[in-house]
């Protein structure tokens, strides 16, 4: 969809850091993450949100999920992974394009809030270091 | 399993408020809930979480949270739902039964801790009205 921030990540109009693809599913590094190894998950045909999406996209989603989620637990050995997706202004959901938000968490790891974060730029060069590990570990 | 709470409440041996039931899916009310219609769907097979749960389940899961997400905003026209799964004791997973929580929200909803939020018992009362009200809007 025109003027979407993913849609043009998935056309690769703005590049991003990449750590898996089907036909159905793009998934990449978030750039202001709320944890290292944070990854979104989006479907390849726009939808808004949990009400917008088809069936069979929503299923891709989370089937991809799982594995992604094992890359990230392999890749960064974390003690467990929060999946989260947000639909519609009263979650603070920002990008109105489908998106499943996989935190990882560590020991120690401090409590983040449920839908409203502030949105702090990582360090690129940490995410992409992260983001190679997370893609060589997806199976 | 034995000892799983969330497979007792699947075989009836533990009553629950239930919105919604198929082959694979089992959906109820969190009697601990963070918000007014705060829902959990789970598999009816035994899965600790999203490393373990076989794909099918997992994609019947989120098939079924659109079914429901639709029912929870007709029934309480709620202006957004968060879809919140947690997995592994580092992101605070209480019952090692697979869940997916669908927190609705409204204008002026407190902002929720992501992982660890207090069990505060609700009112039966008030949750099995509302149960009523979604499972009745769910088709």
């Amino acid at each position: 969809m025109k003027d979407c921030i993913f849609c043009k990540i998935i056309q690769g109009d703005i590049p991003c850091i990449k750590v898996y693809e089907n036909d159905r599913v793009f998934a990449f590094m978030d750039i202001n993450p709320v944890a290292d190894g944070h990854t979104l998950i989006i479907p390849k045909a726009h939808a808004e949100n949990i009400f917008e999406i088809p069936a069979d996209d929503l299923a891709a989603i989370h089937v991809a999920s799982k594995r992604i989620a094992d890359g990230i637990r392999k890749a960064l050995n974390t003690t467990g992974i929060a999946c989260l997706q947000l639909n519609g202004k009263g979650v603070n959901q920002i990008v109105m394009h489908y998106h499943l938000h996989l935190i990882p968490r560590r020991p120690g790891s401090p409590e983040l809030p449920m839908t409203k974060w502030e949105l702090v730029s990582g360090n690129m060069t940490r995410i992409k270091e992260i983001g190679e590990k997370i893609a060589s570990a997806v199976k």
